[in-house]
Formats: structure tokens, sequence, C-alpha cells
């Protein structure tokens, strides 16, 4: 059965809804003042009101310091709120930049391409006049990676993939996609809903993110187990650089070379822009079910989740949340740790499996009770808490944010024989260096988000009343203590949020020396003007 | 619990047997003449009386063209031996080159460095004197990836790394291993079993290839699904190139940045050598069960193969062989085809997944019973005779060749749209160009040997008698023939065997562009004197 193209449809109705410019998801999703209030009551010490909500008529704005060519102009947008919007991504930092009228640098232009003849001729006029080019999907990164810093460049272009939102062609009998690269989570997922089909990669800014960003970042996505990056999903890449463009084959596995693809995965928009990739797709899921077990004691906990990621049991969920974020989410109240455990196929019934998780979770001292087996299995009121917090929980960052707090998180990843050690070590080093920023002592947090037999990706989450006026600079201070014991443990500065600006400095430090010399030629060759998201990856 | 350092122990019985100069494995275990008489009357048309076993003594062999410098001439040998067993790996065509008195181009002097310093201290030699290095593990390649073609260099000196074969440390909480490049499978298993764990990587050539030569070749090994290349089970790599050296970090995953390792997994030796790895272990199976399943209809098969690659069921074998590979192989004797299925788990009884496999296997046209459930089932006849014949088949290959046959294998992936098209059309195609060339009819049949949701991986064997004294222009013609179909149909020219030389003309067309230029460049970046392995993958 050949692949089908697959018409164009009607605009998801999601887009409709507007974006917030400084903060994250929709404007209408944040908490209101008297919300953001009694957020503040958690955090003795925040500001007794919220600080307003940032308007862009108040920032200082320049002209752009370049006009595009006729046959580029319309691509291309100057217009105030839109070059606001594409300034940053959105970490806790970007919030709050935002709120105290520092944004970064506003990029000049905003271009909105809409298929590779466009992104190569942005590119090559970007190339012929000094003008930075940075590769924008969803702006959810939290980590500096799409906006500029410094000033190299004549003027800077947010290249705004999001209207290269299509599926193209679905090839059922090789359950594949072709997959334009500025679709959203949603966008994408409703084109290919009708076909019984899905991408399954569910990563917390799903609605705010791309199937591009996704692919630059190499992001973690709904699968706690196995297949935890993107990845492992992608069976071919298309790529526009200044330099060259291209498509590697659609292929299920190959031996020839190195992995082109594996070299554009996670290259952040260094390299060349990612403009659409052929997706291993999936038949939805027809069974699921899952659970929640408490363990009194952590580290037995931690034995538990190594003992599943050995199994052949391939959890979908296995997530172990802390006390504290046990807590925080509402899946505990009595002080436990929750691990929250989810299965599911479209192919069989999934009971058994979670009989056998739940079997030797119990055996590692877990207490919990499997729901009745089935599809139609209820779900466990731990579970239900932890997803609603899980989703609800950026939109909770900002309004704590708007209070005066400090709030933000970074994962990591690290091969179990480091891994007590280091949560330990992240909890009293940030800790102390979140008191020494702020004079309070700070929450942290920690979750386990993915698990291999062979290690897992720690998750911290820090919240502490700031210093009004210097979040930014508590911030960086308290990251900077906890870049600095991730990298003493040797584990990695990041594990699915990319490396962006932010992480650079270790990044550097982490990345081999055989592979710093590859990626700088590689860079040089292909971007030799070196325009392409500068400051990322590579100086 | 931290990584413990593992002692050095007594060398393997294995390599105290005498390995063939000319042809597959060990010396001992070659068919004799009267066998190799038998072979030939399968392949009406061949020769009444084998070639005779080669001699190096009989080859005309140049006094080396350099002499290593005082301080490294300890790991150096001239011995005409030596330097005609590493002339060439043992593809088909490396074999009737010997048995014809033609080997390719013999290495100047063969070096057996035993630390990355040697390592290191080779390739500056040999960068300064001009002289091609060519990384050699078990010398098993089938593609052209360990000879030396051309006159470009002053002399050419083979790297072979089997000194290197230890494991040096085993990190049993993080399940894994530190293992030096040069230890062949059964070296590293046995230096691994006292611990409990494996590697399970158990390719064809299992016995004479090294953990280095798995990795620059991305060999694909024990899994027939999931997890079927090497490149998933490396947690970090070390690389010693002319222009650096270092070792990534030992993470479990990473999102930092695109994967250090994954440039240098495929890369043949072209960008440095891989001196060691840590490796992710496992621990040894407990629960086993295989059966097979018959098909009267190979196209059904296809469905039902794709059917088990898309279940949860993850069978570790599962290799549909088409009829004539299942007589070949003694399998099946009344035209069927032949699926071999298995599962294991260290952890839980497989009986259940191998049920419900055949179930599925069932429902689309197969005849096969499961034996009984547990670990102590008994072994199915059609399975046992396929792995004895697995292992046996290059012996025979090489006693076929001295009865003057053309016999040899080449491999491919595709995505499942165009699996029926692709092995018909390579049986036609490659029968005719088989007719064409040599007057007899072909022998054309194919296996699956790794399945996965949006594809699969086509094994073919070709067997017909050849034009004596032009056995090597035969097969090229049909290697030609069998390229040509691959890359109309946009399947990958290896899955499994790596590119080498042979590979080179089609694996250029299929390189996208981008990565040409960043492979390109990162050559020129790490192996600024082009002495590393050359004419792999780029000139």
């Amino acid at each position: 059965m050949p692949a089908t193209a697959v018409p164009a449809s009607a605009p998801d109705p999601g887009t409709l809804r507007t974006r917030s410019w400084w903060g994250w998801g929709y404007a209408d999703a944040h908490p209101d003042d008297a919300e953001c209030v009694a957020l503040g009551s958690l955090l003795p010490g925040t500001l007794a009101r919220p600080l307003p909500i940032p308007r862009v008529a108040d920032l200082a704005i320049d002209r752009p310091a370049v006009t595009p060519p006729p046959a580029l102009a319309h691509l291309v947008t100057a217009d105030p709120h839109a070059r606001a919007a594409h300034a940053m991504g959105k970490a806790y930092r970007d919030v709050v930049r935002a709120l105290r009228g520092r944004p970064g640098r506003l990029p000049d232009l905003v271009a909105r391409p809409h298929g590779d003849r466009d992104v190569a001729d942005l590119l090559d006029w970007a190339g012929e006049h000094g003008v930075a080019v940075i590769p924008f999907g969803g702006g959810s990164s939290v980590v500096g990676g799409v906006e500029y810093r410094g000033d190299a460049h004549r003027a800077v272009l947010s290249l705004d993939l999001t209207s290269m939102n299509r599926v193209l062609e679905i090839d059922t009998g090789s359950r594949s996609a072709r997959i334009q690269a500025g679709a959203l989570g949603p966008v994408l997922e409703r084109q290919l809903r009708p076909h019984g089909l899905t991408l399954r990669h569910f990563p917390q800014s799903f609605e705010f993110s791309t199937l591009g960003g996704w692919l630059a970042t190499r992001a973690g996505g709904h699968y706690a187990t196995v297949h935890t990056h993107i990845d492992d999903f992608v069976q071919s890449l298309r790529v526009v650089a200044p330099a060259a463009a291209g498509a590697s084959w659609r292929l299920p596995a190959s031996g020839a070379g190195p992995s082109p693809d594996r070299l554009f995965l996670g290259s952040e928009g260094a390299l060349g822009v990612i403009t659409e990739a052929w997706m291993r797709v999936q038949e939805r899921p027809r069974h699921k079910a899952s659970t929640s077990v408490a363990f009194a004691d952590f580290h037995r906990a931690l034995d538990a989740v190594r003992a599943l990621a050995r199994s052949d049991l391939a959890p979908a969920n296995c997530r172990l949340l802390d006390p504290g974020e046990a807590a925080l989410s509402g899946a505990s109240r009595d002080g436990s740790a929750v691990l929250v455990l989810g299965f599911e196929s479209a192919t069989a019934a999934v009971g058994d499996r979670l009989a056998t998780a739940l079997d030797l979770a119990r055996a590692h001292g877990g207490r919990g009770t499997a729901p009745l087996p089935g599809s139609g299995a209820p779900v466990d009121a731990a579970v239900s808490a932890w997803r609603s917090a899980f989703l609800r929980m950026p939109y909770l960052r900002d309004g704590l944010a708007r209070m005066g707090a400090v709030v933000e998180t970074f994962e990591t990843a690290a091969t179990w024989d480091r891994i007590p050690a280091l949560i330990d070590a992240v909890r009293s080093e940030v800790g102390a260096a979140a008191l020494k920023a702020t004079g309070h002592r700070a929450t942290v947090n920690c979750r386990l988000t993915h698990v291999y037999p062979d290690g897992a990706a720690p998750y911290f989450t820090v919240a502490v009343p700031g210093r009004p006026g210097d979040e930014v600079e508590v911030w960086d201070d308290i990251k900077a203590a906890a870049t600095e014991v991730l990298h003493r443990h040797r584990a990695t500065v990041t594990h699915h949020h990319a490396v962006g600006r932010d992480h650079r400095p270790r990044y550097d430090l982490q990345r081999p020396e055989p592979f710093t010399l590859a990626l700088r030629s590689a860079k040089q060759a292909l971007d030799p003007h070196r325009i392409l998201n500068p400051g990322v990856l590579l100086d």
C-alpha cells in the first residue's frame, strides 16, 4: 500500500486562543491575581501583591535594523507583539525578565515561511546580510534556546516554522507519516487521528511545542522506559542548511555509515533547519491501565524502579515522585514517595503487566493495589492528581513568579551507581545556594521522569521566595550551583531540555574532544556565515 | 555500588585455535575436500575437484615500504603470514581472491597496540610518514572494510586491536561494563560470565569479530526486534583520532546536543579508532522458549511478522525464512516458509509471550505448535536445524567457493510499503544478472533477519556455478545488479554489514547532502593527514 497524500484541513480550534507573549501557554489560562496571592501564601516571604502582567506597549522597541527584500516581504513581519513574543523562550528567567520589563534582545523581524523554498530563500538573504536566524517552533525552550545574545550580527530574524504545520503523507502500511516541522503537538495529532494513528509524544509542553522543536532538542516524550526520546521515532529528516539541503531516506533501520539523522537530532538549529520528518507513528492504544504505589522509603523506591526498568514490562509511565513532589502534586498526603505506573497497548490487554509490576514494586516495600484489569479500569486518584498538576504546573510557576518567588526546574540523567548520592547532593547543595542567595529555606523536590536499565533521569523543582528585582541573579546563582553538582557527579547537563545558551558552559566541558572537533567543522561547513542560532552548542 | 576493576585472566582457549588466513573462521573447521565435492554436487556446473587451499608461501610478497621507529618496533610485525591474514576481510570476493592467489594489497606492517597510548603513537608516526592505517578487529568484514585499495599512501599499516581485549571494569549496579575494543565475542563473554552478565550480541561472526568492529560498523546483533543494532547498548565510547582523543560520559541517556557517540558508531575507522566502550550489559536469561511456524504463503508470513513487530511481544528471534532458505537450512522440507520465533527473559517466564505470538502467526495462516511453556522447553527441530546451519553457513560458502561456485549474501532494510516488491525484484533481477554472468540459473533465497513496526531487513543468499577464474568479476556483476535494485527501491545499501569499499558508490548516492558536508568536514578535522582507513565512507 503506497503512501497517500493527506489533504489540508481547517485550523485547529486551539490555535484561535491567544498565546501569552510573556508567560506559559494561553493568556486566558494564567492564574488571576487572587489565585496568585493564594499561591504566594504557600511560600511565606513572597510579595503581598502580584507583579502586574507586562504589556508589549510598555517595552522600548527599536526599529528593525534591516528591511527584508520585496520578494520575501510577504513572509516577514516587524509587528512589535510578534517580535516580543519571539524574543525568548519560557524558562523562569524568561518570564521574570518579561515581568521586570527587561526581556532579551528582541528579534528585528519574525518570518513565517510556508515551505523549504521560503526557508532557503530566507537563509540566503540572512547570510548575505549578516542577519542571525533563530529557528522558532512553539517557543517553549527553557534553556535560552530561541533568544539572541550579544551583538555580533547586524540584525536578528526569528524563523517561526508554525505555518509549516501539515501532515503531508501517511503510509499506513509502514505506520509512518510525513509531518512538517512547524506542527504543534495538538495540530499534528488532530491530523493523524482520522487515520487511527498517533505520534504519542506528549511532553509537558505538548500544546506549545512543535515536531521540529522536539527533533532539534531531542525532546523526552511520553514513554518513561525504552523509547524515551523522540529520536527513536524518526524514520527520515529533511534539513535545509545555508550550504546544503536534503532528506535522509525513509528506512526502518540502517547501518550505512554513521546515522545521518542523529547528527541533526539535538543540533538545536545550529547546523540547519529541520523542515519535515517522516515519523514512526502508532496505532492509538486501546488498552490502558495505571496505578500508584506508595513507598515509605525513597531509596527502596529507587530500587523498585530500577527493577522495573530491567524487567520486560516496559511501562509507558514509571515516574517516581519523592515525598515533597508527591505532596505538592496531591499524589500523597502522608509523606510517602509515590510511583506513578501506567501501561498501554494497541494490541493486548495490559492488566497482567500492571499486576506483575505491582508485585515487583511490593517486593521493594511499595504499597499499592491494582485497579481492575482491562481497558476500562478506573484511574487511581493519585495518578489523576499527578496528571492534572503536571499540566497545570508551568502556569502555577508563572503565578508564583508574579508573587516574586523563584520557581524553576532542571533535569539530568546518570547511571544508577551515582543516582542516590547525586539526588542527595542536589538537595543539599542547591538548597544551600538558594538559602545563600535569598535568605530563605528552599523547597527542592525530585522526581524520576525516565528510567533505564543502567540509570535514571531525575527532575528537580526548586521553589524559594526571591529577592525582589533580583530574581534573574538569584536564579542564576542557584542554577550555577545545580550545574556544578551535576557536573561533579558526571550527570548530564540535560536529559531532555536541550543545551540552549543556559547550559553552554557545562556542555562545553561535557562534550568529548573528538566530537567537539567534528561538530565545529560541521558547523563551519553547513553554516559558513555563522548565522544559524548563534551561541547554542558552539560559539 | 561503585564500579569494580576486573583483574586480567588467562586467554580464552578458543584463541589457541588457528584462524584461517584466507577463509572464514578456524582453519580446522573448513570442509575437507570430500565435503567440498559433496557440496559442489548440490550446484551442478561447479568444478569436479576443489581448488587447493592457498598458501602464504606461494604469494609474491614485497618487502615493507617502511620500517617502524625503534620506540614502536615491539608493537609491529612484518611477518608474511600476519600481513596476508590482514590483507582483506572475509567476503566471498576476498576468499576467491585468496584462492586464486590474487589477494588485495597486503599491508606492509601489522601493529598490535596494547592501549590508547600505543594507538596514539602509531597514528602520530603514520601521519608523519604518510602511512595509511586500517583499524582491524576480527577481520570479518564482508564489504571490503579492512583492505587497502589504490596507491595514494607510501605504505599501509593494519592496526590489529585484538591485544586490547579486556573487560576492565564492571558496574553491576548500573549493569554496565567497560570493555576494550579488541575483545572478540567469546573473549568478552567469558569475562562477563563470572559476574552473571552478558552483552548478548551474537552476530553470525560472533567468534571472529570484536566489540570495536561491531561499534565501528553498527553491527546487527542478537535481537530481531526493538534493540536490533549494537548502537543501543552503548553507554560511552572512547575514541583516539589523529587530532584528538577522548571519551563520552557514561550516561543512560542524554539530550545534550547531538549524540557524540552516534557519529563514531558506523564511522568504520575513518574518523578515529574506537579503543573502548562502556556497554549496557544484561543479566543472563533464565527463561527461553522458541518454536517455528510454517507458512504456505510467503506474503501472509510477511503480514504475520509485521504484526509481531507491532505487538508488545518483543521476540528476541523473529526470523522469516523463505521456502528456499528454509529448505537449504533444513528447517522445512515441504516448500513452506518458516518463521523462527524465540523469546528470552532474565526475569519472567516467556511461555505466554510465545503462545500469544503463535496465536498471532496462526491468525495469518501460520502452522505451528507451542512447546511446553517454561524455561526447560525442548527446542523445536526446525529451530535447531536453522541454528546449526546459521553458524556453519560461512564455512560451507568457502567450501563451495573452492568448487568454483559463486556464493554470497547481501542484506538491506526498507519500509513495509516496499518490502514485497523489493523482494520480488531482487529475486528476478539478481537471478537474471547471475544467469547472464554465468549461463546458469541461480538460487536466490531470502530471509528477514530483523523486523520493525515500520519495515524489515531482508537478507539474500545467492548461489550459482561460477565462470572458473572469473569469480570476482561474476560476483561484481551480480552485486552491481543487486545494489541497483536496492537503490531503485530506496532500500538501504546495508542494514548491518557496513559500507566499506564495496558499498561506496551507492552509499555516496544514498547519503543526504547536509550530512555529506558534515561528515567530510569532520573527517578533515579529525584526520588531517587522511591516513585513517582511506576509501571507506569518503574519499
